[in-house]
This record gives C-alpha cells, sequence and structure tokens, in this order.
C-alpha cells in the first residue's frame, strides 16, 4: 500500500500497450499531475503536442486479462488559475438545418479564471451577454482508463470498453471506476481534467486545465467486466461509449442489467422491473468519436433490496 | 378564468383534428380525469380500447397557427390503488447479442399498490428477489399535446413537435408545457399517467394508471415555437421526439438555444457558451416509435445572467 | 376485372381514413392522373396545395384488416415536359462539419425539359458546369401507399409500413407493390411522380412531375405481412421505412428472413445463409422523415433452389 | 516499377506503425497470399490466431502524411477449395423483437467448396433446404488499408477513414482503391478474402477462404484525401466507414462531392445537382464495429459532363 509520487517526462495521446512509467501494487496510491488537453501545464507552458495527452501507463503488478482495476480518484484539483473552453455549439448536437444560422466569424476561444479556493470559474473572454459569468467548480477527468484489448492503440480523441475519453462530469473526486483489464498490468492512464463541463460537452470541451491527481488502484482478481464500471455515494453507474447514441445506452444498460444480477441478488425479471422504474440516464459527451451514456442506480435503493456484496 | 369540471364520455388514440369535447378560454382550467393506458377508469373498469387513451380535445378559444399554447399541470394525481408495469425491457435499450440470454418464459404483468395519501408504490406481484419493494410516488402524465400540423392525426403510441408520448418523468404537477399550435383550437389532449417512471420508460411501461387531473391553460398569441418546451421551478426545459436519441438531441438542442436567444438576450456566442458548461440532459423514453431527450437549463443561472422576460 | 377511367378532383396531403374516390374490385384496373409534390397538373397548372398531394383513396371491395392488398404498377409516365428539382444536398446527408462550406446562396430551382418520346431528361436551369446534361429517363412514383392503422392521417412528408413517401427509385412501371390492410377497402393512395431519381433522394427531389398512371389491384385475402414488399421482373424486395437507416435496413430484413421462410419453403438455417452471402440492399432515400431500406433476393436464384410459392 | 513476390511469415490483426515487412517503390507490383479470417492458409492450416490476419505492412518509398496511396489489385483468387461462413444473421441487421424467434440451436458453420477454375461456391453443409446451392464467384477483400493517424494500432475488425474491415464486395480484381497516407511509408495491409459476400455482410461473414494476390501501388504526393476512394471500370466511389450507417453515408458523400469539385470540374451547385439525380449507393457492411456505406458515380456521365483530370 505504498504511495508513490510521480512526474511526468513524457505523455501519450494513444492508450495502449506502451512502457509503463511506474509499476505500483494493488492497494498503492499514486500522486501525480496531468496537462490539459492541449499540452500546457500547470504552468501553462506547451510541454507535449495537444490531444488529451495522458499520464501513464501505470502497470498494476499481477493485472492480467480477465481480472477488474478498480481505481479511485482521491483527489482531483485544478493546478493553474487559466481554463479555456471553445465557444461554439459542435454542428453535430444541433439539427443540420440550423448549423446554417451559426455566425460563421464566431470561433472564440472561451478564457476563464479558475479559483480552486473560491470554488468558482470565471468568463474572461469573449465577451458576451453572460458578461463575468461565474460557475462552481466541478473538477472531473475527461480521458483516462487501460489499454485495449488485442494490443490496439486507439486515439484519446474516442473511447471503448477500455475507457478513454469519456467526457462525464460525474467522474470526479470520490468515484472509484472499474475497468476491465485487456493487457498485462492493466496499464492505466489518465489526463484531460476539466474544471466544470456539462452534459454532453457539446462545444466540445468542458473547461480545459492542468490537473493535480491522487488516486488508489484495487486489483480484483478474476472478476470479468464487460464496460467501465463506477461507484459514487449515491449511485453504481456504468458507461457505454459508443455512436449512436442508441448503442452508447444499450452497452451502459446491458452491463447495469448483468451487474444487478451477478453482484445484487436480483433474479433477471426483478432486475428488468427494478431499471424499469428506477432507472436513471446521464449523457456523457455527444462530441467525440463514440459518445458516453451513463446508467446509474440508486445505492439506497439496492441496499433496501437486498443483497448487497 | 372559468373552472370546468369535465367527465369524459370517449377517448382517443390518436392525436388530431377530432371534435372538441369542451371549449375554452384562455386563462380558463379543467378539472377532470384520464384513463390508464389500457383504457381502464379509476374503478379498474375498461372504458375503453387500450393504446394511451385521450381525454379531450380541448378546444382553446382564438388560438390559431403561429401561437403557443400553455398548459400548467395543477394537479396530476392517481385515482385509485391499482397500477401496472411490464417487467422486461425492451430489447431495444440492450446489445442485440443480449437479447438471447432474456428468460423467453418472462412475460409477467407486474402489479403495484399505489398509496397516495402515504406517496408510496409497492410492488405486489410478480415474486422476485425485490419483495415489496416500495417505492416514493412521482406522479406524471406519459401523453399529451395539441393536435399536429397539417391535419394529420397520429398515433398515442409516439411524439413529435405536437407532443404526444413522450414518457417523461419531468412532466408533473407544478410544470407549465409550451406547444406550437397548428390547428383552430390548438385542441389540447392528455392522458397515460404514471404513478412514478424510470429515465427512458424501458420495459415499456411506467407505473400505469388513471388520475384526476387539473390544469390551467393559457394563450400566447403569435408566439412562434418550434419544439414542445416547459418551465418548472428550477428549470427551463425543451423536449426533442425523434429515433434515433441522437436526432431527438439535435432538436431538443436546437429549441433550447433558440429560446435562450430569443427570450433571455443571449448572442449566440453567449448562448453557445452557456449550454457547453451548463445544459443538463434527461432522456425521456427510449421505448416509443420516436424518443425523446429533455434539453434543460438552470433558471437560477438565467437570472443572474440577464435579462429574462 | 373493369377498367376505371378516374379524374381527380381534389387531392390529400395525408394518407387516412379518407372518404374513397373510387371503389374498385379484386382485379380491377384504374386509369388515372397524379399531380406533382408541388400540386400542379399535367398543363403546369397548381390545381391544390403542395407536399406530394395524392390521388385517392380507392376502396378495393371486401379488403379488411389483415389482408394483403397487391398493386402492379401497369403504366407510369409523366404527362408533361416541365420537370423541376431541388439543386442543393440535404443538410443531413453530409458530414455536419461540411454544411458550413456549402455557398448559402445556392438555393436556386432545377428546371428540366422531360422528353417521353426520346426517354430523356435535359438540365435547363440553372447554369453549372453540368451544361444542358441530359440523362435517361426512369419513371416512378414517391409517395404512395394504404391507410395507415389505428385511424390515423399520416402526412405524405413521410412513410411507415403502409407504405407512403418511400422515394425508392425501383417503384417504376411493371412492379407489383404488396401492403398490409389497415382499413376496411385498403384506401390505397398515390402521387409524387419522379421522372428520374438518384439513390437517396438526396437533395430532397427527383425530377418532380405529373403522372398519367394505371395500375391494378389484387386482393390477397387473409394474407397477413408486416412492411411493404414488392416484385419486378427480377427479384422480390421489401421496404423498410424508418429512422435511422439502421432501423430501415432492419425492418426490411426482418421482413425479408420472415417471406423466404413463409413463401419459399425455407428453413431459418437455410434463409439466414442464403440472405448472407446474396442479399442485396438499396437506399430509397435518406432526406424524409423516415429512411426508406430495400432489402432484395434474386428470381432466379430463388427458383433454383426451391419451392416457389 | 519491380516486381516482388512476397511470401509472409507473420500477420497483423492491427493496422498500425508496425515494421514493414516489405520496402516498395512508387509502381512496383507486389505477388503475395493472404490467410483466411480465421488465420488459416492455402492448406487450411492454422498459422496465426483468428481476426482478419493481415499480410504486411509494406512500406512505400517516400510516401508521407498528406499524401494519397493508389492500390491496384490486379489479381484476387482464391487459394483453396475450402470456404466457410456463419449461418446466422447477426441480431443487429434485424427488428430488435425478431431476436426472440432465431432458432437458439442454429450456431451452425457452413462450408463451401469452392472452384476458381469452374467459378463456383458449393454449399455442402449444413443441411438445409438449399440444397447443393451454387453462387458464381465474386472473390474480393474484405480488410485492408494503411497505418491510421496519430501512430494509432487499430483492430482489423473495424475500419475508418485509413480503410480496414470495409467488407464491401465490390472491393475486387481491377479496382484501384486509394487512401490517405497518415504514416511514413503509408504502410499497407491486406487480408480477410472473401470468395463472394453479399451486401452488408449481414451473417458476419462472406465465404471466408485464402487468397492469392497481385498489387501494384502508386503514390500520389500532396494528393490530400479524407476518406478511401476507388475506381472500377464503369464507376468512382467512395467509402464511408462508421456507426451508424446514417454517419457512413455522410461520410461518403461528403468525400464525393469533394471530389467531383476537385478533379471532375464542378462547381458546388453542379456537384449538388449531379449527385442529386444520379449518385448510387451501397452497403459494405452493417456487421462491423463501424459500418460501410459506399457513394458511387458513373464514369460515363463524368465523361459526359466535363473535365476529367
Amino acid at each position: 500500500m505504498a504511495t508513490h509520487d510521480f512526474t511526468p517526462t513524457h505523455y501519450h495521446t494513444t492508450l495502449g500497450t506502451h512502457d509503463p512509467v511506474l509499476r505500483i501494487a494493488d492497494g498503492d496510491t499514486v500522486v501525480t499531475t496531468t496537462v490539459d488537453a492541449a499540452g500546457h501545464d500547470a504552468a501553462n507552458q506547451r510541454v507535449t503536442p495537444p490531444g488529451n495527452p495522458q499520464t501513464g501507463p501505470f502497470f498494476v503488478e499481477n493485472a492480467a486479462p480477465g481480472d477488474t482495476l478498480a481505481v479511485r480518484f482521491d483527489r482531483l484539483r485544478p493546478s493553474r488559475r487559466y481554463g479555456f473552453t471553445k465557444t461554439t455549439l459542435a454542428p453535430n448536437v444541433v439539427d443540420p438545418e440550423y448549423i446554417a444560422e451559426f455566425p460563421r466569424e464566431q470561433r472564440q476561444r472561451g478564457e476563464w479564471d479558475i479559483d480552486v479556493a473560491m470554488g468558482t470559474a470565471t468568463l474572461l473572454k469573449p465577451e458576451t451577454a453572460l458578461g463575468r459569468l461565474t460557475l462552481p467548480l466541478r473538477p472531473m477527468l475527461g480521458c483516462f482508463g487501460v489499454a485495449p484489448d488485442g494490443g490496439q492503440a486507439i486515439s484519446t480523441a474516442t473511447s471503448g470498453s477500455y475507457g478513454g475519453n469519456m467526457d462525464y462530469k460525474g467522474f470526479e473526486e470520490g468515484v472509484t471506476v472499474y475497468f476491465p483489464v485487456f493487457a498485462p498490468g492493466a496499464l492505466f492512464f489518465l489526463g484531460d481534467g476539466h474544471a466544470l463541463q456539462g452534459d454532453g460537452e457539446i462545444v466540445g470541451t468542458g473547461i480545459e486545465i492542468s490537473f493535480d491527481v491522487q488516486f488508489t488502484v484495487r486489483l480484483l482478481k478474476n472478476k470479468r467486466i464487460f464496460q467501465p464500471r463506477a461507484e459514487n455515494e449515491t449511485h453504481i453507474l456504468t458507461a457505454g461509449n459508443a455512436r449512436p447514441l442508441d448503442q452508447a445506452l444499450q452497452h451502459a444498460t446491458t452491463e447495469m442489467v448483468r451487474w444487478l444480477q451477478s453482484d445484487y441478488g436480483l433474479d433477471p425479471v426483478g432486475a428488468h422491473t427494478l431499471l424499469g422504474q428506477c432507472v436513471e440516464y446521464e449523457i456523457g459527451n455527444v462530441f467525440d468519436p463514440a459518445y458516453t451514456v451513463i446508467c446509474k442506480m440508486s445505492r439506497t435503493l439496492l441496499q433496501r433490496i437486498g443483497n448487497p456484496r
């Protein structure tokens, strides 16, 4: 149960079977940093090319295909004051006929002042009717995951069963995320911090910023899952990553119905009935090549009905 | 500003330019009842064929194409103790490969005891690991809307810009819903009460039940909207009704970005930027022929930034 | 087996249970005309509002829900020289990011000279690098079908299991189309002639023109089908009408696999195996609210393998 | 313009920046072999793990990002008599409700005798009502392409702008395919031969078999394309690879409208008008993680109108 302080010296824009930067054991904690989506660090200096550069990979001793890797986000904090956003909706989130009404000159970068002590993000530029809009911080990681199956190396622009660029605002401090292990050592990567983000990441960014992070890994040997899962104080949740949204929702729902039966003692009719009246969905992103839908179930509800693990 | 007590004698399973059952004026209130999705009334007697039978249509004096009809749900209450659900997930909400794993014998009706005084729904049948699961009521209407454009009469199984079978759990007491008016008198219909419902209506039902309802109409002359809109205590929201989910989300987002600009004093860059970091989405249904995505914006946030109507 | 000469005096822009314009019997032939999509007749005079106005409905004696109506297109001919098209791609058929590259000023009507004797369509306007492009005619009907189920009246902009605006270039002279009967008398409608059309109707029109038509009906009592089917000299085919394309393809494929088993003596493994290596798909339209995918199987192949009806 | 005889000794199940097996020059020809999708060679011996194993990559001297690589399939021939197929439709190509009707016991391998001299494929197993169905060969490659962008290594199960598992029956002998070059040397891979295949590869296989192949490369320096393009005797064509089908069609159509303007002298209105009335679509596959839609334009037509390269 060691704690490792790790300072990254290089970054990856694919999730794949890259050489590990650190070997850690089941139960270990890592304290490290991430650069922003454009490759700028806590000093806002560009240290690596853009595209959600990832810190890692971290090799988890003894992790093997067929296991599950649990990662708890102990601490996720913006590490500088400057954050940025895009300021135009992605063309794919509006009716195709409406795109022609977008002002063509409006590609401006949004600039934000991030005050971690105050817990606020304040819009500095551009000048709009929003003025100096101030929003509460909700720091989260946009892109993280493990090496995908089959020796693939997949761009940090997209996501899949291995995680990746899910851009879900609920992946925040205190959450534990579970991944299927596809490669020896699992090879965990993380990056793309957002000071906050709306549902769907519909302008193509959250408030992009560098992070100080701390996470703790746990290895569940011979525990087989198919899509990313997670738990927070109030819910268990699954992530479906695919296009279109319909398929992302199918992936997430299928993983949840499996989970309810394998770990919560529910028979099929019970699991289906519970989901029918109590499921909650959230939309992670509708911007990236693969979209993300989150399927959630209340932990309070699950405790009432039955047989927790 | 009259109040009308209306007792329905027949019902419709299409939304169309049917003969009005009552003529009401801008500001009037109607107290009436709805049968359940299967056509059973408060005494659980079948009084009309199944398929989300609708009470109405109510002709709103002076409403004309190009106007907007506002309907406030003053009161939405289950009117009997017996509610029912399906107990198997719809095949379209899971991965196609997973459908073969559904038990083939499991088409059982779920039966629930609805206690309005206690605010609870309790599962009575079938016997599952859920036992006598008790859930808090959240009464809502699944299907309601106005006559569609072009003289169409469209099944209450589906939805569109005129409303219809949106099956969104947020259409509950206290909400005001806005519809484009397509036909003289608008012709408002309502039915398909649910004691509660999960996101997506993924078993194909909420807890289906008859309702006592009270609603109040308001006519916004020469106010043009394109998709259903609504307001509750905390949010303004738009509804996109289409398949696939991607298009439903496009409709809802497009309507919201228009609304922010026309009524909340936002310039395009301001509206896009605000949506990017602050939009919330919910999934109404992923079961009906047209799915429903809800796009939401916090009223508190809107009040802070600007120029409310 | 009468032949009826029918001159329409009014038209419909919904397919629904409208009053029949003519009652005909099983085996009867009708000789009539259709106006173009904009409501203009053979003299290019506007005689009815636009929107794929339909001639009909024709009531087929003895047709009842659960039957199948067969309609053979004996003759489909443009009835004037003037045809028109749109000249800009529909925004939904290109990448959303590409729409911004469309010239904004280019909404011009394409005008074509249709020479039925020569079998040609020649582009007259606008002036483009295409010059006086001359194409071979392939006359077809874009929109036709029967009254939909449940007393619905559905816009001629869209399509479904009842037919409607399928805009498939293969619905031409010599084809026999089969529809499920949903309403007493089936209530057959037809209109929206195209002198020719590309796959997908991706500018939103074929070459729109008025038609002289002759068709013959046949009633298949107690023959149950679920989606439109058709036969021509070389193929049997099914039409799936839905959004997105994926679902249209699912509808068409499902109907074909059923047909192969019910009428061509194939066991499930035989039907699946044959489809796997021999199926052909065409895209009817990707413009209308419901898209259309055609699933085809070679008649020669079917004759070789087995047991024709 | 050398001709290289190359005998593969290992294979790849990802397309990525793997070590080249051979360096070739612009204009060179390669004569080589491919194993079947399951990793079996011309002697039907398993020589590598399954999953569309690829021969290559071939490094094309001087090829650099921003160029286009042309590959002409000079010769594509099955190299043994034994071919195999699946015999059950993929669940995603039928209506979700229909999947429950699939016989659950029917997962049998189809076995076929491939007679290259006679040009036929004959079904040997399983026993079905198809009997000894004999089909004409149409040999094609299912999976081939170049290394993708950004240093990715992507599974041969799927496809993208770099090509990959497109499973389009028109990628046959005599076709020239064009790819964007993303990596130095382009790194061309090929494999997954089919003796024949239906549209959509809807059982998840063509008739899978090992191949003898000959291809010739040509390098188009500083020619920028975005999606795979191809030419055969009768058509130019573009391939869109994505899910859902709607997006695959958007990619293909966008690439074609660009091509018509850049290389065929068409103005935007001319290109849009021509596509509107003359475009042809084919469905490559609807089975793989990314689907494939082919957009085609007749070469005869293009020669008539204009200004060929």
